[in-house]
This record gives C-alpha cells, sequence and structure tokens, in this order.
C-alpha cells in the first residue's frame, strides 16, 4: 500500500477528508476495538471515500502494531484512502534516526505519518521539561528524517490554539519547523476543545495569511461546537478536516466525520466524496456504531434515526405540502429518510427500495409491502432491528410474497423444534461446563441431540447441528463468524433484577459463497440467541432450496 | 404570577436565558411529559436561574392548558423565570380579539406570550396561503390585543433564516410588524436547523443594523451546530437565547441549553445566571434527563459524565503535572468533575490518579502500583475493562494495598462458592424457563438455595441472594440497576462455533448510597455475569466492614 493522496474524489488531493476514529476516535470511554474490528472500521471508512485513514499508533500500541502489519501482509486494500500511521516527533535530546518510536512508524510501512507535536510554550516548558529550540529541532528533525525515508508527512500541532492565544511566536516556529522540513500540512488542533467557532475561523485567517502554509483542523468537541468549528475552519481556509466517526473520541469526542461531510457537501457544496457516495452516509454511522458496540445516536444530525422525523404539531398539516419546507435537505440525499407524518409512504418507499437491494421484488404487491411494513413496524417497537439483519428482514420480505404467491420460494425453518434445554454447571473444581440437548422434528424423522459447548449458546448450536447434519448436510456449511449482544432496557426504569430488559442478538453467518446477518429478540438471552441461530439456518435453507437471496447480502 | 424579567441575575432584562423544553423540546420523539412532570421540569429550570421559561401551548395542548391552570393556582412559584406562554397569531381574515387560540393565551394567565409568526415567504404563501400583507397584519393585530391586555410579547420569526435569504423584505416586514406593535424581542428562528456559524452571524449582524430591534435566537440542530449558532448569534448582537435542556427537540433537536450557557458565562464572561448556579449545571442536566426518561449523554459538552474523563497515556503523566493544561476549563465550576480512565494506554500515573479519585492511597507504594499494573494490563489483554468498573478496579487496589498492609480493609468475596447450575427450558408449549441453584457457604454455614428468573443471570442472581440474606441482610439493599454485554472476538479470526470469543459483562450495581460498577469476563456469558455480581458484593461487603470505598465512586 503506497498511496499518499486520497483516490477518486472530484477534489482530489486539494482538499483532504481525514478519519481518526482509529486512533482518536479509539479513546473514547467504551471503546475497545479487536484488530479485526480494526480491519472492518477501515474497510467501511473507505467504502465511504475518505482520503486518508489514522490506522493508530505502531510501536505505542500492540494491536495498532499489529493492525499496521495485517495491513501491509495485504489483509486491508484501501481503493479511496491512504493509510496514516500517527506518531509523535523524537524525544528531546536525541536523534530520529536513533527514536525507537520513530523506528516503528517506519516499520508500520504506512505510506503517510501523521507527527503530533507540542505547539503551546505551556506545555513544552511544562509537560516536555524542554525549551522552544529544542521543540522546535524535535520537529524539524523528525519530520526531515520520515521525509528522506520516502513518507508524506502531516504535522499535528497539540494545544494550537491555546498555544497561539498565550504565545503566538512558538507555536509558529513549531508550524515553521515542520513544514520547511517537508510536511505538507500543519494540522492546528484545539486539543482542549475549548474553541467557538468565530474566534477559531478568525486565528484560521490569520494564520494562513502569516505563514501561507497549507493548514488543517483538528477540533474536539468540549464547548460542543466542534463540528461548527471543522466547518468554519475550513471556511476560513483550512484544506484538510481530521474527524472521527460518530464523533467518538476523549472527553466530549472530536468532530463527527458525518455532519462534518454533510456540511461541506450539502451546504458549502464541495465535492469531498467519491461521485454517489453521500448517500452512504447514514449506513457507514450506524454500522461504525454497531462495529464501536455503541448504540447510535438518534438525534445525531444528518445521519440519526430520528433526524428527520416530525412529530405533531406546528409542522403537522403544512408538511404535506412540500416536504422540503420543513427540512433543511433532502434527507435522501444522505442515505436518511424523513418519517412520522409521512411514515405510510416513506417506510413503503424504503422497503421497497431495500427489497430492490436484496434482489426481493415488491414492485406491483402493495398487500405484501403493507402487511410487511405492520410486521416491521410492530417486531422494531419490541426491540427488533433489521437495519443490520438484512436476512432476517429477507426472510420477513419473502414469506409475505410466499403468502400470496404460491410460486414465490418458502421461507419456513428447515426442522421443528419440539424442545430445548441447557444446563450450565459451575463445578466445585471450579470448571465451567454447558450442555444442551434439543429435541427437533426434521425430514420426516423426530431427533434427540445433545452436545457440549464453552457457553449456553455454542452448546445449543453444536447440539443443533448434531440433530441436523445427518437429515441436512448444508448445515456443515454454515458458519457462525460473529455474534453480538445488546441489552436493551425499557421504557420503564429498570427493576431490581433488570427484569424490564429485552435482548437482542445479531449472528453473522457464513458459507462459501455469502455472509448473512439473523436477529433475534427475547427477555431470555439464550432464546433470544436461538431466534437468530434458527434464521440463519432458515436464510440458507431458502437458498439450498431454490438458489435464492444469494443478490447484494452484506454482513 | 406576573414577573415579566428575570429575577436576580446580574444582567437583568438586557440578555435573556430562555428555556423552551416544555414546548419545544417535549417534541423530540420519546418525550412524553405528564402535568406533574412538566412541573418538575420548571421547578428544575428555574432553579439553574433561567430568565424565562416557556411552560407550552395552552388551547392547543391540553396537558399545556391544565399546566397553565396549575401554575397559576400556585402549585407553581418561580424565584427566577417569568413564566411564557407559546401560542400562534390570530388566522387569516380573523382579528385577533375574536381568535379562540389568542383567548387560550390570555386565560392561560401566563405574564410573558410567545408568539410565533411565519416569516419566510414561501411559507406564508404555501402553508399559510395568504399574502404577505395579511400576514404582516395577523402580526401586528395579536401582538396589539396581548400587549394591550397587559402582556409582554414576544415574537417568534418562525423560517427566518431560510425566509430572510430567499426574499429578506417578507423576512423584515413581518419583524417590523411584530416590534411596531409592541412586541420587545424578535427571535430569529433557524426552524429547520440549516445555518452554519459564520453565515448566521452575519445575517444576525445585517438584520440588527437594518433595524435596531431588540434580536433573540432559537437555533434547531439539523448541521450539528445549534449550539455554536445561538454562541454565534449572541456574538453578533443577540441578547434572547432560546434553548432546552439538554438539547431535546424535534429532528436532531433545539440548541442545548447547558453548553450554550457553558459557553456564554465561562467563554465569553457573561453573567447569565443568578451568582453560585452555574456550579448546578451538571447536576440540573442529569435530574432532566431523568425527568424525559432519556440516558444522560455521557459525552455531552461540559456536563456528560465522560467529558472530563482522560484516556490517552499521553496525556495522564501530564496531567499530573497541571490539570488545567488538559481540560478547557475547570470542571467544578460547572459541577462536573474530572475522571482518568485506567486503559490498556495508562501507566503507574494514570493508576495513582485514579487511586486517589477513588480514595486508595497509593503514593509512596511503589511496588502496589507495579503488582496492581501488571494485573491490569494481563487482565485487559484477556478481555478485562477497568475504564467503565471503578468498583471492580477499587477492589483489585485495595487487594495489591492488602498484600503489603495488615491494617487495610480486607477486600475478599463475602462467601465461597461450592458450585451453581443453571438450567434453561424451552418447554413443548413454547414457554421458556430459566432456573438456578446456588451451593455457597457464608457465615459459617453450607446453603443451597433454587430461584427461576426470565433469564440465565437474573435466576442466578435471584438463587444468590436467596442463599445470603438470611445470613447476609446488607445483600437486599443492593440493586442490579444496569447490565450491559459486549462479545469481543479474540485477535484469531472465530472459528466455526464462536468458540475465541470472550464475554465481557459490566454490572451496575447500587445501594442508599452509592452506585458502583463491576466488570466479568469469561468464555462463558453466565459465568462472566457471576463474576461481575460476585465483585459487586464483595466491593458493598468491603464497605460493610470497614466503611471504605464511598469516596468518589459513580456510575
Amino acid at each position: 500500500m503506497t498511496r499518499t493522496t486520497p483516490a477518486g474524489t472530484p477534489l482530489g488531493d486539494s482538499f483532504h477528508v481525514y478519519d481518526t476514529t482509529l486512533r482518536d476516535g479509539a479513546q473514547r470511554e467504551g471503546i475497545s476495538y479487536s484488530v479485526a474490528d480494526k480491519l472492518a472500521v477501515a474497510r467501511l471508512v473507505d467504502g465511504l471515500g475518505v482520503g486518508f485513514i489514522e490506522g493508530g499508533w505502531p510501536g505505542a500500541m500492540p494491536k495498532d502494531t499489529e493492525f499496521f502489519a495485517r495491513a501491509a501482509a495485504g489483509e486491508l486494500q484501501l481503493r479511496h484512502a491512504a493509510l496514516v500511521a500517527f506518531g509523535s516527533t523524537r524525544r528531546a535530546g536525541s536523534t530520529a534516526a536513533k527514536d525507537p518510536q520513530v523506528q516503528a512508524l517506519l516499520a508500520s510501512q504506512a505510506p503517510v505519518v501523521t507527527l503530533v507535536a507540542k505547539s503551546d510554550r505551556r506545555h513544552i516548558e511544562r509537560a516536555l521539561r524542554t525549551d522552544v529550540a529544542e521543540a522546535a529541532e524535535m520537529v524539524r528533525d523528525t519530520v526531515a528524517f520520515l521525509v528522506g525515508e520516502g513518507r508524506r508527512v502531516f504535522l499535528d500541532a497539540e494545544h494550537f490554539f491555546d498555544g497561539y492565544a498565550f504565545d503566538p511566536d512558538t507555536s509558529l516556529r513549531v508550524l515553521t519547523a515542520g513544514f520547511e522540513a517537508g510536511a505538507d500540512v500543519v494540522v492546528l488542533c484545539d486539543t482542549n476543545g475549548g474553541q467557538l467557532p468565530l474566534g477559531l475561523a478568525e486565528t484560521v485567517r490569520e494564520v494562513i495569511a502569516r505563514t501561507g502554509f497549507r493548514v488543517g483542523i483538528h477540533c474536539q468537541d468540549d464547548t460542543g461546537c466542534a463540528v461548527a468549528n471543522s466547518v468554519a475552519a475550513v471556511q476560513a481556509g483550512a484544506t484538510h478536516v481530521q474527524c472521527t466517526a460518530n464523533g467518538y473520541g476523549e472527553r466530549a469526542g472530536n468532530a463527527d466525520l458525518f455532519p462534518v461531510i454533510g456540511n461541506l457537501a450539502v451546504k458549502l457544496r464541495m465535492d469531498v466524496l467519491p461521485e454517489g457516495k453521500l448517500a452512504d452516509l447514514t449506513h457507514v454511522s450506524h454500522a461504525l456504531a454497531e462495529l464501536a458496540n455503541i448504540a447510535p445516536d438518534t438525534h445525531q444530525a444528518y445521519v440519526g434515526h430520528s433526524t428527520f422525523a416530525h412529530k405533531a404539531g406546528l409542522h403537522a398539516s403544512a408538511i404535506k405540502v412540500d416536504p422540503l419546507l420543513y427540512n433543511h435537505i433532502d434527507p435522501t440525499v444522505v442515505g436518511n429518510d424523513m418519517r412520522v407524518l409521512v411514515t405510510e409512504m416513506a417506510g413503503r418507499a424504503s422497503l421497497e427500495l431495500k427489497g430492490h437491494e436484496l434482489g426481493v421484488d415488491l414492485v406491483g404487491r402493495p398487500e405484501a409491502v403493507d402487511s410487511a411494513l405492520r410486521k416491521v413496524k410492530d417486531l422494531e417497537s419490541r426491540g427488533w432491528s433489521f437495519e443490520a439483519a438484512d436476512a432476517s428482514l429477507e426472510l420477513l420480505l419473502r414469506g409475505e410474497i410466499a403468502v400470496v404467491d404460491p410460486d414465490a420460494p418458502a421461507t419456513g425453518h428447515p426442522f421443528e423444534l419440539e424442545s430445548y434445554r441447557v444446563i450450565l454447571d459451575h463445578r466445585l473444581d471450579g470448571e465451567v461446563v454447558s450442555e444442551a440437548t434439543v429435541k427437533v422434528h426434521v425430514a420426516g424423522h423426530r431427533v434427540i441431540a445433545t452436545a457440549e459447548g464453552n457457553g449456553p449458546v455454542h452448546a445449543l448450536d453444536a447440539a443443533l447441528r448434531r440433530a441436523l447434519v445427518p437429515h441436512l448436510p448444508w448445515v456443515d456449511e454454515v458458519e457462525l463468524t460473529d455474534y453480538k449482544v445488546r441489552i436493551l432496557t425499557g421504557a420503564s426504569r429498570a427493576t431490581q433484577h433488570g427484569t424490564d430488559a429485552v435482548t437482542r442478538v445479531l449472528v453473522q453467518s457464513s458459507d462459501r459463497e455469502l455472509e448473512w446477518t439473523t436477529v433475534g429478540v427475547h427477555g431470555n438471552i439464550v432464546e433470544a440467541s436461538w431466534l437468530a441461530l434458527c434464521d440463519a439456518l432458515a436464510h440458507k435453507a431458502m437458498r439450498v432450496r431454490s438458489g435464492v437471496g444469494a443478490g447484494g447480502l452484506r454482513g
């Protein structure tokens, strides 16, 4: 991977959308990405068409070192973005060539490096415990060394705005050291997140006027203004904007990639993404929330589930006249949709669209669509979510068609459950053992099978396979590749034993051809998992029986 | 209640903090305030010291009519704020005096009325289906009538910014009609929420320059800039700012009262609240979230639980030097506090800081710190996470101290497990039943207890309580208030049965004094939950035994 500029965006290298979800975003409380998660995040963000993906801090974090190694080994093929490694300048009193941390940046094989440097005199003197001359030399030396090694280098000027207000000469000296040594963007960081847009825009304008450098912006959200500050900086002349997915990040978080892109693309009419990608904004935001295991913010600007939803009141009568009078943009532009007042229409349209995407032709079947819509709404009100469970949705849609069309493929489960029992023992010797027994009817036989597993769901899955495989050999092809659990607390408050909660389970399965995701919801986590497992097999069975369903499925 | 100006604020009537949580905030999807809720919200917001509280739309919403009736009857005694009724101008072709909706505003007995009027020509013509002259006359007539009846009147100019961009003359004509008839603030509303701060500030400046009117601002958050837009409008000359608690509102929501106040008070140094009230910001925000039955946003600017939490190793060592170098403000100013997250990124410095926060003195105990750090890193590499599990971390730290200090409080579990068994039946009739049996040694007795539950963890928790309560009555005080599950896939790929996965469970508990969170990790979800439950009881036991641990703990 040697790309150092964005590919496929109309603005080319003249404007950078730079994603740091994997480094700065991962500092959000509660996020703990595995290396596999990191690869998946990078693929999603690349699919959206951003120009740069900062993958982590090799050398400082073992997982990040492994991420870059696996990326370099070919596990990550970026179509649009250049891959960036983050690191700090060399230590005081050393040389870049000998600094182990700088060596780790080289070893990562990332073609682009973003170096963080202190640009506030107080930080240089009190945290770094050195003087301004040495701080500038650390920047110069490290940038020059990495540029000499063929890397493209960006400089993150940490605490820039606070430092510039305190002592502008020091802050500019750090920028100059980096720029003259070959860094081609100096990124002004509002590290403590204390800026407001009018003042920040003024500073960005002034720095560009005084230096002529190419300037980037990196905002934290401590005043609730990170998105506004980022956009204001671009209006003031910044041509590189660093964001994180859904604003994940330390403290109040970072500038949120999705509204920043929305504002730049829709409000400032800048073609910051490759053609057609803006409509992926909502989907990618939600998928990244799933990967972070954080519930999507339903009121997030542009991409939230409620963001174009209108509740009764002042607008009710008028909105039918012209929806665009009551929304700041057409929600479909960013892949979102309008809900509530025009739900019938919006819901139907999006369901038809979704069906089309899944290869299920709903056009000319209004009763099937209406019935499916009712079921989806009812299930979603009870905690189901089909947003990430295409295979369960496909089964539901095809089931509605099968009601009215005898030639449509059958969607029923390939077996009938009589009962199951799971026994979990924490034994005297400390071992924890799970054992499951299922009684099912399959292909005209009543089968009883028992298996052990690492946990109750694993045992149940193993017992079911043992029961089915002799009669349905294709079951053996199905692998369970991912399993996600979310506890949803109901509208009423949690009681002493959390009994109001329902559990939503997402199961991702694969065979030689496809990956597909199914969902199950129940008050009991094992039953919720069971429901998702059954849907996974029903989906495979449908394909085995009829060859359909291999269409547009994703994980 | 006849007050028409704010009481007790240094800025008096010259600047208005105006809260519309009860009207515009209530339009958020999922909020449904009872009249009692509305009274409680008004008391909390008044306690914070805002200048105006918009209580609702009398006549249009029965609950709002009742709210005003009960307020007028003496159920609501506001100490700082003036009470405001919201309504629209009279209908086209009628007179204000005869308009039932205008009569309802009078009947509400609210001393201040905010009238909403369309100020975008397209809305006047296409939604109102009248002409600009009549629209202006509707405003003039209604304002004049209410002022004549002794009310103070504000005018909300709906869709102002979109309208002004489309046809400024119409929009200014509506403002002028209201101002000349006696409205003493004209509020420029970004109703569709599509504005960005630099452009919005420019428009506010221009309108003030052209009219000389007193101008207010009302922003929706559809670009993610409502807070920034509100503050920018104030910098541009607006002296009245309309917000909702926690940004509740239709679609993406409204400008969030708390960061708006934080920014005005701390960044622009405006005394917008009565003296001493700024420190209530965090508490009032969380209390209002409880009343709305919406989980507080942990990353909300100024007031979020995580908003001053530091995770990065980069910062943690330097934070000890000077916390204000790494926070944009002193968190106690807004009633929040700083936390340190212990993660794999952390070092000795963060662990000492964290210990200090938890009331565990690690200074001068380098062996205990080193040993604890090794354990934390080892556990975190196996999927444990202490950043949200302060109570488990406290047990670990105190355990290390207890090794070297015989006087330190004991941290052991209050009982010994012999074994447990959980049986889960999906019965023939479709019912799913969970039953657990535990065998434990407690207070010198061997106890066996069995209980049923909604799921395996619920059953296990119930059986354990049944076994322990007769011997440890304090167990009954402990409530399980939240339960979170995360499946972590290991570095290697998930196998056919997902056997590489471990499960991380976070359990939040509370008693009359405290909330505390514990963590458990295991390949088996039930065992992981068991470990977290046991830590929860061990933490309580430690407090019961020694009185320690009630220090800095939060959920």
